[in-house]
């Protein structure tokens, strides 16, 4: 934990406001949208607002990419004729701020402005995307004159001039129009993929004026003047309606009902209600950590950030690695989400979770096509993923800015640890939520299917009398194109292991499934016995004498450097020596075996070879993935190295808040996000099943007054309370 | 307190890094040196080392400023001819940190840092000063080359290049030389005062390899060359010894015996010394606030600003409002010191608090001059003090910027409260430490001497059958030429009921010391009887109907202005609306009757006015003065509104960690760190006095888990631990 004794400063990116723009993003489960400031029309892109699922190919691009909706945010506010924002010719910014409230999901910035003529006005902006009513997104504008009575001209529409900072352009050209003299609409559909989206604002106001409305093609907006009286609020109120060909029906039309709904209700009932939402939602989510308000905060901006990214009503879409937050790897699904943001969904809003397992379901006939295309059997699942369920990862990536130097991406092609991610996320689910009918029709066939793959994908080493998997790439992605990772082959071993399981369990309680699954899968005994002689005879990578795992064939052949000596830095060790010479560095990219043991516990090894593992591979790990660091908190705090866990586990609650990282910019890291929870919950304050339920086995650093969180098991509520050494549970 | 599900962006100053240079200041009471960074040649004014007392006035200028001490950080460093800094060019900033520790007070900067040439150097920078050897100061960098074996080319020395912001030089042209191969000096004296400095540095390395001297006049340097082996860490340090004509002896003879007593103890042996000492320091002076690790930091972060800028061995300086952290308020003295700073010293370090107060009883001359200069009896305290001791408050401010208006500046006229501020502090002093002899050769005369300008000053309103003071300014700056402020008059009253006790103590016990002082001071029964009839009828402002003070008359005749919703700002409202349209104005710059609650208590009223008190004028409280929140935070405590109360608290303890005024790179605001500090121990833990010694009265914000301190009374340490609702004190 940090010494209270020191006063630090950390070297930041360079780009605050962008930064801000991703911590501050709102969002409901549908539609994300970023901080950007309300006046800034001036942005490089005015990509704020994503909604899920809204894939887009562009040719000329590598991969799909999230097509980012109309900025529907923007106001341009004038006094007098100043016009309101940064440019010290129209006015000062006397101060500002903003908050955003993770316990009501709404982000108020408050500004105090003087223009250049004198006047004093305080603008207050308050926004949120409604929890209650997908469709409906709220910007308020709070503006009183406290000094001067200024003459008001206001503005505000929808912007369709968006794009990606790529700058290919997603969308048809914009059709607009204007359904009230306080209204307007505008609608298009995505060049390749045609998804349609419709927008609908009305600007509403308890001003005593006229609305008048500026027909600009790209930018249709709704305008008001009138003078200010000093001492008076008056309060401009920006109701949203958007709907897309994604919920089925007619997108222009349901936008239009949208914005009729959230107009007869009004900013008050509106906000009430999501606020009544997200106050049951902390009810089930929330963590207390009584001692250190830093890691407090984080923690519940963490989760803000996967609840908010998490489809309530959707299960055809999942969440990106960034979230909605950002344009950072075109919003495609990765391991990221079954491995790190699913869990806390898993343990206390199993709805969200199924969602998101749901999707995976729904993309299997990818998964088929990509095992089939690569020779294989079964289910194997795509690295990165989108709307269509094939493998999207580019295979290159964008030229250095300076040396233009592009870089082969071969993780689409190898790593494939991804197949057994899935079925993890799914017995966890399975087992948490006890979902027996989900198992039953879903999950079985998942976990069934990718057993096949790995069935099909293991290699057999005649010399050797054994099993192997080579040619992958292993969590560890500084080294591509390596044999027998031990991550990757224990947990196809723990795949085909819990694929039989399963079998067992669906052809005992669910023998008409079973025999349907049985024969779309061509699962009978010999398939199951094959599966059995590879569990008994796959090589996992073992050092007899050291007592510890070997990551990969030859690992410890690779030329030796002192990671831990390379501090300070927020580059990467191949950023630094280079992409290729770091393949032959002994350095680790993030948690191999490290991450093998944060999943698998016991069953990988006992606590002995574990800390050796710890103690083998600690000091090679590079973190130069954000997943890094809280994975290595929660196994450092089960092995009982409580300072270096808390060091750990400040780093990742630091990385989007501090941008520790330095891309901030592009997005939340949703799977530190989910990281940092599990480092939590199933690391420090170490949540486990028994066959009496759940129980704990903390092991806190100092300092942590008290830890308290609640957890659903087999739909029953257990809230835990650590605290001065006690433990309590209470159920119901 | 903040809540923890807020996640906030505030704005600050745009000038991070001279913000930086503030808060990473070392020193040893003697000198301080801000945070600059080694390689920066090209700052704007190499402003970095301010010895205490080096006053110089300069013909041209308004008013004396402490002439900066040559910069002695600077290292110009090149590898393979690419020289390290910000230029990207020459290469690029893999990670940086610095740390300021200010439980040993040394400042850490590490860097990684790649050449253009692709070398990867770590460089460590550590720096104190000496605080054993006040004499010393030392910086080392360590090299480690991590990746590639460049040439390495390293020279620093010491630069007089060296000036204020305002442009005016203050040194005669600088003599330089050279005692030995790898050393060189330099000395001058101030142009008009005659303060003579020097400053000799000795560059030592482990590197095998001779220095080269570099005769640069305004910048003599030592210089070395060297092939660096990958892995291999080298040492350079550079050992600086100073010295002025203060101290009374030959400043450059002294300089070099400084720096060879360096060069004889190394590195080691001097940080081992120096932190020894400092953990002397923390064991009296640290405070433990458990449940807010911000809050904590902050605390020592304000206790060590105090601490390294408080002398040791010289009792006449005093610590500036800036202390010596940077250029703000030229360095001079205010009440700032005695009410706010000389507090924690007076309870935990107090040789140090009783050096403050001899550099008042030293300057006793220059204060009954400005008492005769006004037409006044006694001493009369310049509102600003420098070497001196005359008033040096400059008279306008320097010309607006932007509109080249200057103002008039009237404090030096007309705020007079200062004399009874300094006899506070000194009662403060004589109850804690009963340090009687400090009181009988010293205290006693600045209290009595205090008394007589306050006879004298009382004017006489027949008609009204009291005492008044008209034409003052009270703490509330905002309001210039004021009659009857409640503060002053209480004050006023308060210091002549005290100094008839102090007379009469030393009458009783030292009838000697008190016929001498009788004569010189013309104390007899006339004066003593004179001041009793002031005491009993001078005119203390309240209204009966409302039972609330009236902080001047005719304060509730301004026109009436709703402070609290100029919010966010950091901006003063005067700086909104106007210097002379915010005297109209019912808002006060800072705790002005709320200070006076603070000061004492139950002896300006019941809680029940306190309360009333508080209701009417916390919300007027602009918080224009740094020196307002924390004792705001005192009062709310002590009146029970906690959250307030921790809000205040927090705000204060933002102030320079969060430049919250942003304007820390002026220097840290050292009254609102010493305001922290009481607020904490007088307002939080109730600290006070009774007839059975230290006694707490806690009232503690919901979230801090466990508060303790040490105090002296009279000699004797008293420990006290909050816990859980339980006090504990234990005393030796």
């Amino acid at each position: 934990m940090e010494d209270h004794f020191l006063i630090r400063e950390h070297l930041a990116g360079p780009d605050q406001a962008a930064v801000s723009e991703t911590l501050f993003t709102i969002g409901n489960g549908y539609v994300g949208v970023r901080g950007l400031l309300e006046e800034d029309d001036a942005h490089p892109t005015l990509d704020s607002t994503r909604v899920h699922g809204l894939f887009n190919f562009i040719e000329g691009g590598v991969s799909p990419d999230l097509a980012p909706a109309p900025h529907w945010l923007g106001l341009t506010i004038e006094f007098d004729g100043y016009r309101f924002g940064a440019d010290t010719s129209q006015g000062r910014v006397l101060g500002a701020e903003r908050i955003l409230n993770v316990r009501d999901a709404t982000l108020t910035r408050r500004v105090l402005w003087q223009t250049a003529g004198g006047s004093v006005i305080r603008l207050t902006f308050e926004r949120f995307a409604s929890a209650v009513d997908q469709h409906v997104l709220v910007l308020r504008l709070s503006v009183m004159a406290l000094h001067g009575e200024p003459q008001m001209h206001i503005s505000g529409g929808i912007d369709t001039r968006v794009s990606l900072a790529s700058g290919f352009q997603h969308w048809e050209p914009w059709e607009t129009g204007s359904p009230a003299p306080d209204a307007v609409w505008v609608r298009s559909r995505t060049l390749q993929s045609g998804y349609e989206l419709a927008m609908a604002a009305a600007l509403v106001t308890d001003l005593d004026a006229a609305p008048a409305l500026l027909a600009d093609g790209a930018h249709p907006q709704v305008a008001y003047s009138a003078q200010l009286a000093q001492g008076q609020t008056i309060t401009i109120t920006k109701l949203v309606g958007l709907s897309t060909s994604r919920e089925g029906g007619n997108p222009l039309a349901d936008a239009l009902a949208a914005l009729e709904r959230a107009r007869q209700a009004g900013y008050d009932a509106l906000y009430y209600a999501h606020r009544a939402h997200w106050e049951r939602v902390w009810e089930d989510s929330d963590v207390v950590l009584e001692g250190d308000p830093f890691l407090q905060r984080a923690l519940r901006f963490c989760l803000y950030h996967i609840l908010i990214a998490a489809p309530p009503h959707d299960n055809q879409v999942s969440i990106g690695a960034k979230t909605l937050s950002g344009a950072g790897y075109r919003a495609h699904v990765f391991w990221d989400t079954e491995l790190f943001m699913v869990q806390p969904l898993t343990l206390t809003q199993p709805h969200l979770a199924r969602n998101l397992l749901m999707y995976r379901y729904h993309r299997l006939p990818g998964a088929r096509a990509k095992a089939k295309a690569n020779g294989f059997e079964g289910a194997m699942f795509p690295w990165e993923s989108a709307d269509t369920g094939e493998e999207v990862t580019p295979q290159w990536t964008p030229p250095d800015p300076v040396t233009g130097k592009r870089i082969r991406i071969w993780t689409g092609e190898l790593e494939q640890h991804l197949t057994s991610d899935i079925a993890y996320a799914i017995m966890q689910y399975w087992h948490w939520t006890g979902d027996d009918a989900f198992m039953r029709d879903y999950g079985a066939e998942i976990v069934l299917d990718g057993a096949r793959f790995w069935a099909s994908r293991v290699e057999w080493n005649a010399a050797e009398n054994r099993y192997e998997i080579n040619h992958v790439i292993g969590p560890d992605e500084y080294h591509e194109d390596v044999n027998n990772n031990v991550f990757t082959n224990t947990m196809a071993r723990w795949h085909l292991d819990t694929a039989r399981q399963v079998w067992d369990w669906l052809s005992d309680r669910h023998p008409e499934q079973a025999a349907a699954l049985g024969r779309t899968l061509s699962i009978d005994t010999a398939a199951l016995d094959r599966w059995q002689t590879i569990i008994d005879r796959i090589y996992i990578p073992f050092d007899d004498e050291r007592q510890i795992h070997i990551q990969f064939d030859g690992f410890f052949d690779l030329e030796p450097v002192d990671v831990l000596e390379y501090q300070p830095r927020i580059v990467s060790l191949p950023g630094i020596l280079g992409h290729e010479e770091s393949a032959h560095l002994r350095v680790i990219k993030q948690a191999d075996v490290v991450m093998l043991m944060a999943l698998l516990g016991e069953q990988v090894a006992d606590q002995s070879v574990q800390r050796n593992n710890w103690e083998t591979y600690y000091p090679l790990a590079d973190h130069g993935s954000s997943l890094s660091p809280a994975m290595h908190a929660w196994v450092a705090a089960r092995l009982g190295r409580l300072d270096l866990a808390g060091e750990l586990f400040e780093h990742a609650a630091e990385i989007d808040l501090r941008d520790n990282k330095g891309n901030s910019r592009d997005g939340i890291h949703g799977a530190s996000c989910g990281g940092l929870w599990q480092a939590l919950v199933f690391g420090f304050a170490g949540l486990h099943l028994t066959p009496d339920g759940p129980m704990l086995d903390p092991h806190l650093p100092p300092g942590w007054e008290r830890v308290q969180f609640a957890v659903y098991y087999q739909g029953e509520r257990h809230t835990f309370k650590i605290e001065g050494g006690d433990v309590s549970i209470e159920r119901g």
